[in-house]
């Protein structure tokens, strides 16, 4: 296939568009891959469909390969399926909702777990029908409140998800496992680079779930890994290592100080530090208690909650709210603290709480033994040795303490650095959620019903192609892998008497007969011109038919490593062939 | 590539969906290629999207042939670009709409011409950049009154609609001809008996527009067509012959009469023949003043027009509503004829229209010389013998007459019979409606701006599905094109014994080694179901493999003539291979 330059529909631009905020974003614009449209909403042009399309094709070819059977869900969908399992509530803004003539409702699909699940159960009866993988590629909705960075978070964006219905925890680890393989072939042939992190489910529901991050310093996602080992985690997900107990026998007795002007962390160990206890503190030596309000799903009243923390970290909101999912968390408002006398802000202390049947959660390193400064419950008093398993004894532990650079890995091995990425994939393994919801039962062997279990697994095609953007390019323009190139060789005629022209028309049919997809820069611009457009479009070939041509030869350049080879044009169409793999 | 039907997402149904009204519904129901959502929504299972994907690539090979560029837009669009050109108002019901979570307002995308306008304004820019022909294969949503006929007519559906953009209307004329060429080829391709008819243009304002309609009993457009030649065309496009004019000397004087009890054509034809007047009257002498109201766009006041039709035909609504547009166009309401006192109901005739200056357009029936009995503008009285051009004289013709099977064909060869098609597509010669709307122009060779003009042409593609299978089924279930079709081969696995079994398996291996796509019956089910299923799907060549396997042979059957052929084992491969073109 040969495509004209001097026909195609592409416009590349010298200027960076004003609203791009990072390098995808901006190339994939000034190159003619795509248009804005709308907040959130972009128009493929020609280039961009073909490595859309590219990327499309690996997605379906490694779905395939493990038994994915692809389907096809409208984008508009009744209110109804969504109602029953509360997500038409629970997406709240991010979901675009309408009514059509007659004022029924309706959503723009955001994912298809309800209509997988309905139509499994409209299909399937026995227990010899499953396992079964159902995956469409898509085109989804989310009305994202801040749409950004082109198509790395647009309000509509492609999609394969994909679903796994089996019979048993068993068959759903299987599917899951099968998944993951496939994603990383899937990540691996578009040559990304990107880390498995562990993950938090979102607002789904469900067990064991991964998240596939393409490494990239523009990403949304923050993570951390290990210096040492491969442990990688969404903050979310971080494990903290519990310290060894210590015995309790010996520890000194527990002192009420008075400690006026001391209303943060700082200025109370300073205080401590200043008042002859005969030891050193750090703020390491203190526990925060944090109050917040929890309220359940389907409960209509909010509880309260104390979050203990040592004194050097701030709580993670993020951390707290996953750790607690699906209840919702607030902050304390004035009232609250009117309503409940015994919260003394700012010397809150474990006392209090259990005597007014607050539940305490504290972080895993405030463990049996341990002493503690913490507040007296008191204005201006601190209690100094609190001995958590003595003196106080907290309702579990929950992980909402900050994760910072330099903690100790989960896995015991090195210590933590923070990184950021893209999520491209994210598998999950969601049980029964949704087979719950509409009752998604196999008839088994023995003629009972038996409750499908479901995975779910999703890939975000189009914004893959800003996340190879991302980690694909350099300063002169885009560099694509060559799996999701828009064409295998860029060949420029740079040169207008006849012999170039004729000798670039004759290369380029000749490759195109060889089966190499060559994009060909037929205009009648400037060598110059044509040499920054190459750079800029990122075909991984670039081949230049010119002055050397009355010498028998033609230049080959590699996109990538700027190497340039002069090959003869009779060796030209074998050398290119072999090289793009046609 | 082998499917296996034991593990093929894929249940038949022994009885007919309730909702199912044309053939295509109920057996694509029954065969298991599409299950419904919402009304006019329907899920795509996996024979049914490969159905889907064949008519893709071959309306995409075909645009691609004419130098058409696939792009894709949102189907989430902002108001303001259909705001600009009215369609926002004007698609009224038909549009579905939303806000987003800041309120703006947004539309599901029934066709993108304003997109299409927008995109090359901001695209090109001189004269050598055009023409230029751009597609796209796309998700369009209309909110139907009445979704019915299961992929028929859907409220989402999939739309190729490209869009041509030439300097000049030799240059659109040109691009017309190309898509109708591509447009006979896709269809020709796809085994559609069709036929190509003179249309007007709908909601989109413009002139040269012809549908291409499947023929079908069961499709919703009635068109008409010469019992002797190829003229084929919708109702409201036909164009009515003009019988010539008659010398107006020597025709007898118009006389009142005084015609009681008269209130229908009926009535007054017997009237007139028992009134002596020494001649024979029927309804087709008589002259129907019909009054209407019109309003044109962007004015605020209806005006009153009268339609004179001769008395034996009605008029039809929509071809008047055609013959009108974009005017829009009312019944009169009591009111209406309470302001305009001169409208004598029953009796209105020309002369109180001329004296009130109502606009008169008249059948083109009623030429010069031609005598009409009509309204005397008097309760119980008839005009005979008006002469038009002598007694009256109209403001022109209009095509608004029904038209009845027997009439003259237009181009003057044989008469019209009615006939019942699908549309399947449509191609039109835009104009510079949009370009207007967004000052579309490109710089020209003198430097002044040249107004661009489109084309716009679009092919139902997932309506072909119904449409091919409204056209290519029997009693026993679908019998696919090749071209189409979800699999070459439907290899049927007729017994369970090892030898059959895996003379089966070896054969469907060979075949897919050659490329050939094998649906393998490889269930425990009977050779009965398998057979019934077999003909339910519709794969047009059948491969029995079953007992005949002992003897060394093979039972190939031709799905749509039924014909069976017993084939030696060992030619199986290269004769399926040859007969199914792999």
């Amino acid at each position: 296939m040969i495509t004209r330059m001097s026909s195609l529909f592409l416009r590349t631009l010298r200027e960076d568009p004003v609203d791009a905020e990072v390098p995808s974003h901006r190339l994939l614009v000034r190159a003619g891959y795509v248009r804005r449209v709308a907040p959130g909403g972009y128009s493929w042009l020609p280039l961009g469909l073909r490595v859309l399309r590219n990327i499309e094709t690996v997605v379906r070819e490694e779905m395939d390969a493990i038994g994915g059977q692809e389907i096809q869900f409208p984008a508009l969908l009744p209110r109804e399926p969504y109602e029953a399992t509360g997500r038409w509530e629970a997406y709240g803004p991010n979901l675009f909702r309408l009514k059509d003539r007659k004022g029924a409702d309706y959503l723009l699909g955001p994912t298809h777990e309800e209509l997988f699940a309905l139509t499994v159960k409209g299909e399937y009866s026995s227990y010899k029908d499953y396992p079964v993988i159902l995956y469409q590629i898509q085109t989804k909705y989310r009305d994202e409140a801040r749409p950004r960075a082109g198509i790395l978070r647009g309000r509509e964006f492609v999609m394969k998800d994909s679903y796994s219905f089996d019979l048993d925890d068993d068959g759903l680890a299987r599917s899951y496992r099968r998944h993951r393989d496939a994603y990383v072939r899937i990540f691996d042939r578009l040559g990304l680079d990107y880390v498995v992190v562990a993950a938090t489910s979102g607002a789904m529901g469900g067990s064991a779930s991964e998240e596939f991050l393409a490494v990239a310093g523009t990403g949304e996602d923050t993570y951390v890994r290990s210096t040492e080992s491969g442990f990688a985690a969404n903050v979310e997900a971080v494990v903290t290592p519990a310290p060894p107990e210590q015995p309790i026998e010996g520890k000194p007795e527990a002192q009420v100080h008075h400690t006026p002007n001391t209303p943060t962390i700082e200025t109370l160990v300073d205080f401590l530090n200043g008042a002859g206890l005969g030891r050193t503190f750090t703020a390491a030596d203190t526990l925060k208690n944090v109050l917040v309000k929890v309220r359940e799903p389907d409960e209509k009243d909010w509880r309260l909650l104390a979050v203990g923390v040592p004194g050097d970290r701030e709580v993670d909101m993020k951390r707290l709210e996953a750790a607690l999912e699906p209840a919702e968390v607030a902050l304390l408002e004035e009232a609250d603290f009117t309503a409940n006398p015994f919260l003394v802000k700012g010397y809150i202390g474990p006392g209090a709480l259990a005597a007014n049947g607050v539940r305490y959660l504290v972080d895993p390193r405030i463990v049996r033994g341990t002493a503690w400064v913490t507040g007296a419950d008191k204005a201006d008093h601190h209690v100094v040795d609190l001995v958590c398993g003595r003196d106080f004894t907290p309702d579990g532990t929950i992980e909402a303490a900050e994760v910072r650079e330099g903690d100790a890995s989960p896995d015991g091995r090195g210590t933590l650095v923070a990184a950021r990425g893209i999520e491209i994939g994210h598998i999950f393994q969601l049980g029964r959620k949704y087979t719950d919801a509409f009752e998604v039962d196999a008839l088994g062997p023995d003629s009972k019903p038996i409750r499908i279990t479901m995975g779910s697994y999703g890939i975000g095609v189009s914004r893959l192609v800003a996340a190879i953007a991302e980690q694909h390019h350099d300063e002169l323009g885009l560099v694509w892998p060559r799996a999701v190139a828009p064409a295998d060789v860029h060949l420029v005629v740079a040169g207008k008497d006849d012999t170039v022209t004729e000798g670039g028309e004759r290369l380029a049919t000749q490759l195109s007969e060889r089966g190499v997809q060559v994009l060909l820069d037929d205009r009648k611009a400037s060598p110059g011109v044509k040499f920054a457009d190459a750079e800029l479009v990122g075909v991984p070939t670039i081949v230049v038919v010119g002055r050397g041509l009355t010498k028998g030869v033609v230049e080959v350049k590699d996109r990538l490593s700027g190497e340039r080879t002069e090959i003869a044009v009779d060796e030209a169409v074998d050398h290119l062939a072999s090289l793009t793999g046609r």
